[in-house]
Protein backbone atom coordinates (compact mmCIF):
# COMPACT_ATOMS: atom_id res chain seq x y z
CA UNK A 1 0.00 0.00 0.00
CA UNK A 2 1.30 3.54 0.20
CA UNK A 3 2.65 4.06 3.47
CA UNK A 4 0.81 5.36 6.26
CA UNK A 5 0.73 8.83 5.82
CA UNK A 6 -1.47 11.66 8.11
CA UNK A 7 -1.65 13.86 4.53
CA UNK A 8 -3.43 10.94 2.78
CA UNK A 9 -6.33 11.95 5.01
CA UNK A 10 -6.09 15.47 3.93
CA UNK A 11 -6.88 14.15 0.30
CA UNK A 12 -9.48 12.39 1.05
CA UNK A 13 -11.63 13.72 3.08
CA UNK A 14 -12.88 16.79 0.48
CA UNK A 15 -14.06 13.53 -1.04
CA UNK A 16 -16.65 11.82 1.98
CA UNK A 17 -19.93 12.45 2.89
CA UNK A 18 -20.54 11.79 6.84
CA UNK A 19 -23.99 11.04 7.34
CA UNK A 20 -26.08 12.68 9.87
CA UNK A 21 -24.61 10.86 12.87
CA UNK A 22 -20.90 12.03 11.23
CA UNK A 23 -20.37 8.73 10.44
CA UNK A 24 -19.45 6.77 6.94
CA UNK A 25 -20.08 3.14 5.98
CA UNK A 26 -16.99 1.35 5.52
CA UNK A 27 -16.49 -2.47 4.06
CA UNK A 28 -13.52 -4.52 4.69
CA UNK A 29 -12.58 -6.95 1.97
CA UNK A 30 -9.56 -9.49 2.55
CA UNK A 31 -6.59 -7.92 -0.11
CA UNK A 32 -5.80 -11.24 -1.76
CA UNK A 33 -9.13 -13.53 -1.51
CA UNK A 34 -11.63 -10.79 -2.09
CA UNK A 35 -13.20 -12.38 0.68
CA UNK A 36 -15.86 -9.24 2.23
CA UNK A 37 -15.49 -9.48 5.90
CA UNK A 38 -17.82 -7.32 7.51
CA UNK A 39 -19.26 -3.67 7.23
CA UNK A 40 -18.72 -0.99 10.56
CA UNK A 41 -18.14 2.57 10.76
CA UNK A 42 -16.05 5.43 10.23
CA UNK A 43 -16.35 9.19 11.50
CA UNK A 44 -13.68 11.34 10.66
CA UNK A 45 -11.42 10.87 13.16
CA UNK A 46 -11.54 6.89 12.62
CA UNK A 47 -10.45 7.47 9.15
CA UNK A 48 -7.61 9.53 9.92
CA UNK A 49 -6.28 7.43 12.44
CA UNK A 50 -6.57 4.33 10.12
CA UNK A 51 -4.84 6.39 7.52
CA UNK A 52 -2.20 7.47 9.85
CA UNK A 53 -1.24 4.23 11.37
CA UNK A 54 -2.15 1.79 8.63
CA UNK A 55 -4.38 -0.11 11.21
CA UNK A 56 -8.16 -0.09 10.60
CA UNK A 57 -9.85 1.70 12.97
CA UNK A 58 -13.73 2.22 13.15
CA UNK A 59 -16.38 4.18 15.13
CA UNK A 60 -18.12 1.56 17.42
CA UNK A 61 -21.97 3.11 17.10
CA UNK A 62 -22.63 0.55 20.10
CA UNK A 63 -19.75 1.93 22.41
CA UNK A 64 -19.70 5.51 20.66
CA UNK A 65 -15.94 5.90 20.91
CA UNK A 66 -13.12 5.17 18.46
CA UNK A 67 -12.34 0.72 17.88
CA UNK A 68 -9.21 -0.08 17.41
CA UNK A 69 -9.86 -3.37 15.75
CA UNK A 70 -8.38 -5.87 17.38
CA UNK A 71 -6.84 -3.94 20.20
CA UNK A 72 -7.99 -6.05 22.79
CA UNK A 73 -9.06 -9.66 21.00
CA UNK A 74 -6.01 -9.35 18.72
CA UNK A 75 -8.08 -10.03 15.44
CA UNK A 76 -6.29 -6.58 13.57
CA UNK A 77 -6.98 -5.10 10.30
CA UNK A 78 -3.85 -3.85 8.35
CA UNK A 79 -4.92 -1.20 5.91
CA UNK A 80 -3.67 -2.04 2.46
CA UNK A 81 -5.87 0.14 0.34
CA UNK A 82 -8.34 2.41 1.00
CA UNK A 83 -10.89 3.47 -1.75
CA UNK A 84 -14.17 5.73 -1.68
CA UNK A 85 -17.81 5.28 -3.78
CA UNK A 86 -19.34 7.58 -6.27
CA UNK A 87 -20.63 9.57 -3.87
CA UNK A 88 -18.16 9.46 -0.92
CA UNK A 89 -20.65 8.10 1.36
CA UNK A 90 -19.06 4.26 1.81
CA UNK A 91 -15.64 3.66 1.84
CA UNK A 92 -13.84 -0.18 0.57
CA UNK A 93 -11.15 -0.82 2.88
CA UNK A 94 -9.02 -3.60 1.48
CA UNK A 95 -6.89 -5.39 4.27
CA UNK A 96 -4.78 -7.80 6.00
CA UNK A 97 -7.32 -9.54 8.84
CA UNK A 98 -5.50 -11.07 11.62
CA UNK A 99 -7.54 -14.46 12.03
CA UNK A 100 -11.13 -13.77 12.55
CA UNK A 101 -13.00 -10.45 11.47
CA UNK A 102 -16.31 -11.21 13.70
CA UNK A 103 -16.83 -11.72 17.14
CA UNK A 104 -18.14 -14.59 16.93
CA UNK A 105 -15.05 -16.31 15.77
CA UNK A 106 -15.99 -16.23 12.39
CA UNK A 107 -13.34 -14.96 9.49
CA UNK A 108 -16.37 -12.95 8.33
CA UNK A 109 -19.51 -11.77 9.87
CA UNK A 110 -21.13 -12.85 6.80
CA UNK A 111 -21.61 -16.19 7.93
CA UNK A 112 -25.04 -17.30 7.48
CA UNK A 113 -26.89 -17.14 3.72
CA UNK A 114 -30.47 -17.97 2.78
CA UNK A 115 -30.66 -21.26 0.98
CA UNK A 116 -33.55 -23.29 -0.15
CA UNK A 117 -36.07 -20.89 1.43
CA UNK A 118 -33.97 -21.13 4.86
CA UNK A 119 -31.07 -19.27 6.56
CA UNK A 120 -27.98 -21.27 6.90
CA UNK A 121 -24.93 -21.07 8.89
CA UNK A 122 -22.52 -21.15 5.77
CA UNK A 123 -19.19 -20.99 7.75
CA UNK A 124 -17.82 -21.86 10.81
CA UNK A 125 -15.40 -20.47 13.59
CA UNK A 126 -11.88 -20.39 12.91
CA UNK A 127 -11.38 -18.81 16.41
CA UNK A 128 -12.85 -19.93 19.86
CA UNK A 129 -15.12 -16.86 20.56
CA UNK A 130 -14.40 -17.05 24.32
CA UNK A 131 -10.82 -16.03 23.59
CA UNK A 132 -11.66 -12.98 21.83
CA UNK A 133 -13.44 -11.08 25.07
CA UNK A 134 -17.04 -11.14 24.19
CA UNK A 135 -18.42 -8.20 22.17
CA UNK A 136 -14.95 -6.60 21.00
CA UNK A 137 -14.36 -8.54 17.27
CA UNK B 1 -28.43 -20.16 -6.14
CA UNK B 2 -31.82 -20.50 -4.77
CA UNK B 3 -34.52 -20.30 -6.74
CA UNK B 4 -36.25 -16.99 -5.93
CA UNK B 5 -38.39 -17.71 -3.57
CA UNK B 6 -41.01 -15.59 -1.27
CA UNK B 7 -40.53 -17.80 1.41
CA UNK B 8 -37.45 -16.83 1.53
CA UNK B 9 -37.79 -13.76 2.99
CA UNK B 10 -39.95 -15.30 6.12
CA UNK B 11 -36.77 -17.04 6.96
CA UNK B 12 -34.41 -13.78 6.56
CA UNK B 13 -36.33 -11.28 8.17
CA UNK B 14 -36.31 -11.99 11.80
CA UNK B 15 -32.86 -11.64 11.69
CA UNK B 16 -32.42 -8.75 10.01
CA UNK B 17 -32.28 -5.42 11.73
CA UNK B 18 -33.65 -2.35 10.14
CA UNK B 19 -32.32 1.02 11.26
CA UNK B 20 -34.12 3.91 12.43
CA UNK B 21 -35.03 4.48 8.96
CA UNK B 22 -36.27 1.40 8.03
CA UNK B 23 -33.14 0.72 5.88
CA UNK B 24 -30.24 -2.06 5.99
CA UNK B 25 -27.37 -1.30 4.60
CA UNK B 26 -26.32 -4.21 1.55
CA UNK B 27 -22.80 -5.11 -0.27
CA UNK B 28 -23.16 -6.01 -3.52
CA UNK B 29 -20.04 -8.41 -4.64
CA UNK B 30 -19.72 -9.88 -8.42
CA UNK B 31 -20.21 -13.30 -7.22
CA UNK B 32 -17.29 -14.83 -9.31
CA UNK B 33 -14.32 -12.21 -9.83
CA UNK B 34 -15.07 -11.31 -5.63
CA UNK B 35 -15.00 -7.64 -6.81
CA UNK B 36 -17.01 -5.60 -4.55
CA UNK B 37 -19.12 -3.23 -6.78
CA UNK B 38 -21.13 -0.80 -4.58
CA UNK B 39 -23.18 -0.20 -0.94
CA UNK B 40 -26.89 0.43 -1.21
CA UNK B 41 -29.96 0.13 1.10
CA UNK B 42 -32.75 -1.71 1.41
CA UNK B 43 -36.32 -1.83 3.14
CA UNK B 44 -38.22 -4.43 3.74
CA UNK B 45 -40.09 -4.44 0.74
CA UNK B 46 -36.62 -4.01 -1.52
CA UNK B 47 -35.40 -6.94 0.42
CA UNK B 48 -38.95 -9.54 -0.48
CA UNK B 49 -39.07 -8.39 -3.77
CA UNK B 50 -35.31 -9.20 -4.46
CA UNK B 51 -35.56 -12.66 -3.20
CA UNK B 52 -39.19 -13.65 -4.76
CA UNK B 53 -37.71 -12.12 -7.99
CA UNK B 54 -33.93 -13.09 -8.07
CA UNK B 55 -33.56 -9.11 -9.48
CA UNK B 56 -31.70 -7.01 -7.16
CA UNK B 57 -33.63 -4.26 -5.82
CA UNK B 58 -32.96 -1.51 -3.37
CA UNK B 59 -34.59 1.37 -1.41
CA UNK B 60 -33.10 4.86 -3.00
CA UNK B 61 -32.86 7.06 0.38
CA UNK B 62 -32.63 10.24 -2.13
CA UNK B 63 -35.50 9.19 -4.32
CA UNK B 64 -37.34 7.62 -1.56
CA UNK B 65 -38.61 4.71 -3.29
CA UNK B 66 -37.68 1.22 -4.49
CA UNK B 67 -35.20 1.27 -7.25
CA UNK B 68 -35.20 -1.82 -8.86
CA UNK B 69 -31.49 -1.51 -10.04
CA UNK B 70 -30.95 -1.73 -14.05
CA UNK B 71 -35.15 -1.12 -14.90
CA UNK B 72 -34.06 2.09 -16.79
CA UNK B 73 -30.59 1.84 -17.19
CA UNK B 74 -30.06 -1.78 -18.16
CA UNK B 75 -26.77 -2.59 -15.83
CA UNK B 76 -29.31 -5.00 -13.46
CA UNK B 77 -28.05 -7.65 -10.99
CA UNK B 78 -28.96 -10.94 -10.23
CA UNK B 79 -28.99 -12.68 -7.53
CA UNK B 80 -27.02 -15.42 -6.98
CA UNK B 81 -26.80 -15.57 -2.92
CA UNK B 82 -27.71 -13.76 0.10
CA UNK B 83 -25.61 -13.45 3.12
CA UNK B 84 -26.39 -11.95 6.13
CA UNK B 85 -23.88 -10.50 8.81
CA UNK B 86 -23.44 -11.28 12.49
CA UNK B 87 -25.92 -8.53 13.94
CA UNK B 88 -28.56 -8.40 10.92
CA UNK B 89 -28.15 -4.78 10.06
CA UNK B 90 -26.19 -5.25 6.65
CA UNK B 91 -26.33 -7.89 3.81
CA UNK B 92 -23.90 -9.39 1.52
CA UNK B 93 -25.64 -9.40 -2.04
CA UNK B 94 -23.47 -11.91 -4.19
CA UNK B 95 -24.66 -10.92 -7.50
CA UNK B 96 -23.86 -11.41 -11.37
CA UNK B 97 -23.50 -7.63 -12.54
CA UNK B 98 -24.45 -6.62 -16.20
CA UNK B 99 -22.43 -3.70 -17.54
CA UNK B 100 -21.40 -1.46 -15.33
CA UNK B 101 -22.85 -1.07 -11.20
CA UNK B 102 -22.03 2.78 -10.93
CA UNK B 103 -24.22 5.64 -12.17
CA UNK B 104 -20.95 7.14 -14.01
CA UNK B 105 -19.99 4.42 -16.07
CA UNK B 106 -17.29 2.35 -13.83
CA UNK B 107 -17.70 -1.37 -12.86
CA UNK B 108 -17.73 -0.92 -9.37
CA UNK B 109 -19.24 2.57 -7.78
CA UNK B 110 -15.24 2.40 -5.43
CA UNK B 111 -13.06 3.38 -8.34
CA UNK B 112 -11.19 6.15 -6.47
CA UNK B 113 -8.17 5.13 -4.06
CA UNK B 114 -5.55 6.66 -1.65
CA UNK B 115 -2.56 6.12 -3.44
CA UNK B 116 0.59 7.88 -2.34
CA UNK B 117 -1.14 10.65 -0.07
CA UNK B 118 -3.45 11.72 -3.24
CA UNK B 119 -7.09 10.54 -4.20
CA UNK B 120 -7.11 8.81 -7.58
CA UNK B 121 -8.60 7.28 -10.04
CA UNK B 122 -8.12 3.37 -10.42
CA UNK B 123 -11.10 2.01 -12.62
CA UNK B 124 -12.06 4.37 -15.86
CA UNK B 125 -15.87 3.72 -17.10
CA UNK B 126 -16.72 0.45 -19.78
CA UNK B 127 -20.14 2.22 -20.03
CA UNK B 128 -20.75 5.54 -21.47
CA UNK B 129 -22.63 7.36 -18.45
CA UNK B 130 -24.54 9.32 -21.06
CA UNK B 131 -26.27 6.29 -21.82
CA UNK B 132 -27.48 5.31 -18.80
CA UNK B 133 -30.06 7.98 -17.94
CA UNK B 134 -28.33 10.26 -15.38
CA UNK B 135 -28.81 9.56 -11.68
CA UNK B 136 -29.95 6.13 -12.37
CA UNK B 137 -27.57 3.14 -11.53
Amino acid sequence: MSAPSPSAAAALLPALKFDRDGLVAAVAQQHDTGEVLMLAWMNLKAVEETLATGQVTYFSRSREKLWRKGETSGQAQRLVVLRVDCDGDALLLLVDQTGAACHTGTRSCFFRAVRDGKLEKVAVPIVDPKTLYGAEA
